[in-house]
């Protein structure tokens, strides 16, 4: 069969699994009464428990935007409604006072919104900045967009300036950390602020971008042959386990990130780096070679990592290789990284959607068994599966 | 064989086992140049990383003495040394000063000492206090008793006065729970506290213990068919996942310190019950029918639980139900709950222990296969292990 009929047959069947997993989260996440969404969704759809962890909610407002705002089968005021609802419950519930007086969002809330859980961490707010800008784009809501930014500042002041607004105590021990996730986050947040607007938006947060972009860079080391998780603030390798970490769902994800920042600003040197070392190289570190699949942990030495999960084949590292293999390719027309990505996509396809109950499972043991059954949990809902199956739909439209 | 022969054999096993863990953390946990324990321990007993975890500096100081003090074979200089060279460790730099003005300890410290991480959670203060304590009754240090004490004073304020001192944040959607782990945690120290002292500081904790007990019997829920993890401080079942969640190993933990509890204090019914509901039926329905062992974590109605580890298999559970059946067997004379021990003692010595490099294994997959082969990690020390050991022989002894 020729390439470009495998091709065409793979997007027909990601275009057909976005169809399903949208379908899923319509039918099944909608709170009708309180608003916002519900995210833990048992396997056949069932919601096992009430709680809406915020993240979940700036993401699937966020998702339910870019599928109306984007494409045209998705441009149904069913979806658009949802995304409204969400918004309106994220605004009304999720920011909370805290005694510093800065803005804060919680981690968790109750179904009717009441705060019960606030992490030291910046990431509930991150979601809630991509909620707040894509809406904004959706409904033309100034107000929305403006409080984004206001949020963006926010955050911005936490990275670069004091974290103390956070909440975690000064301690002597705690060396200031660059973890990937911080400049991950950020870079994709200048992206989602910057896309389309206009130069003074684009030169506003131009200093960020390059800024994210030397942050990620930091986490290679070891001459180039590993991605770690957590480096010190001048970009050292740092002693024991934390240092140690590899995480390749995260490095590849980067390197997706990485790979749309260097078109946007057309840097080769930088899509070649992102290529080689941010999307093959966690692919080589991380792949399972006895059982298929990306470990979710490993320990750049070949130590045991210390947590529980680290042997599982976990959702969304899939996703992310499916988006960086596939983008990597569509940028350099290179067929190895096509087979890359027919690699992982055979993986994914055959391990993690639910052929009974739609969408996908999340979490399978180091065999490939599902060990977790549920289709939304605090940390699973309504983004890395469609987001994953947007992507690759999009970037195939165009091969 | 008779069961007389088997239960000697067993004794023997038992013994050598707990001699062979003992050389293990002698030989690989001692910081000679900074003092306190190593915990982060591999396979074949390489330090993988330097940091320093408060609960089982506290353990491990309290392990050495116990056995320093009441086994002969154990009462030898170096583990005497070893233990005082711990404590030591643990005055100097465990507690921290915080904002609030309380007494707290860290969780986890550099190599020579420095904090890097304070829970805000009660246990590290728990197992200060159990080194304190026995390491006063080790070497006869006065001080040291009162400090525990006193540290036990702070304790019961946060439990049952006022916990903000811990820093947690009042959140009006996070109400306030019943968590089997602080009621056991108490009672444990309350054992540990009056252990024959006088009748001054038995009375002195009197009434504590007996709300320890009533608070552990909240748990016992859904009419005695299940032991759920967090109910609410009226005892009410909660709603959710967390308060459908069961942790069978808890369970049994806190039935071997009610059967201690009801043994000193000559209640019948409570033995009962503690044999019936937080020993028996923990087992009934922790334990895995396909591939044996204990589950780590369910869900009452049969959900799945979102903890991805909720069906690995680990060390501690097993410990503690073996613990559990011997003693429950040792005070009833049961020939069923000796078969329940044998039962568990088959699978846990067929598993757990590695005939390599000594020492036991912490964590399975529910298959039984090693997921992890550290020996010490961030909460597996010289605990679990020896205290079952020490325990199991202790009564043995007397059988």
């Amino acid at each position: 069969m020729s390439a470009v009929l495998k091709m065409e047959e793979c997007r027909e069947h990601v275009r057909t699994q976005l169809d399903t997993v949208v379908d899923f989260w319509l039918k099944y996440s909608h709170d009708t009464v309180h608003g916002g969404f519900f995210t833990c969704i048992g396997r056949d759809g069932t919601v096992y428990d009430e709680l809406k962890y915020v993240w979940l909610q700036g993401r699937q407002v966020w998702m339910y935007c870019r599928l109306y705002r984007t494409m045209d089968r998705f441009h149904k005021p069913e979806i658009l409604e949802a995304a409204k609802a969400g918004g309106e419950f994220l605004r009304k519930f999720a920011r909370v006072s805290t005694s510093s007086g800065q803005w804060k969002c919680a981690f968790c809330l109750t179904r009717d919104g009441k705060a019960v859980k606030i992490q030291r961490t910046i990431f509930s707010e991150c979601f809630y900045i991509m909620a707040m800008d894509e809406l904004s784009r959706t409904t033309g809501d100034k107000d929305m967009q403006l409080e984004a930014e206001q949020m963006m500042e926010q955050l911005i002041y936490w990275v670069r300036v004091d974290s103390s607004g956070l909440g975690r105590p000064q301690l002597p021990g705690d060396v200031a950390t660059n973890s990937m996730a911080i400049p991950m986050m950020l870079l994709c947040l200048v992206q989602q602020l910057t896309e389309g607007r206009g130069q003074e938006v684009v030169q506003k947060y131009r200093e960020l971008g390059r800024w994210c972009v030397q942050q990620i860079l930091q986490h290679m080391q070891r001459d180039g042959t590993a991605i770690l998780e957590n480096v010190s603030l001048d970009g050292q390798e740092l002693p024991g386990c934390q240092g140690r970490l590899q995480n390749p769902g995260h490095a590849l994800e980067a390197g997706w990130f990485l790979i749309q920042y260097s078109a946007e600003w057309g840097d080769d040197d930088l899509q070649r780096t992102a290529i080689d070392k941010f999307v093959e190289l966690p692919y080589q570190n991380g792949w399972d070679k006895e059982h298929g699949g990306l470990f979710y942990f490993l320990d750049v030495d070949g130590h045991c990592p210390t947590q529980l999960e680290w042997s599982m084949k976990l959702w969304w590292p899939h996703c992310e290789a499916l988006i960086a293999f596939l983008m990597a390719y569509s940028q350099t027309k290179k067929p190895e990284l096509l087979d890359r990505f027919s690699q992982v996509y055979e993986y994914t396809f055959s391990h993690f959607p639910d052929a009974k109950s739609g969408e996908w499972f999340g979490y399978l043991t180091q065999e490939g068994k599902v060990a977790l059954d549920f289709k939304g949990g605090p940390f699973k809902g309504f983004f890395h599966v469609p987001r994953c199956l947007y992507m690759c739909e999009r970037i195939l439209d165009d091969l």
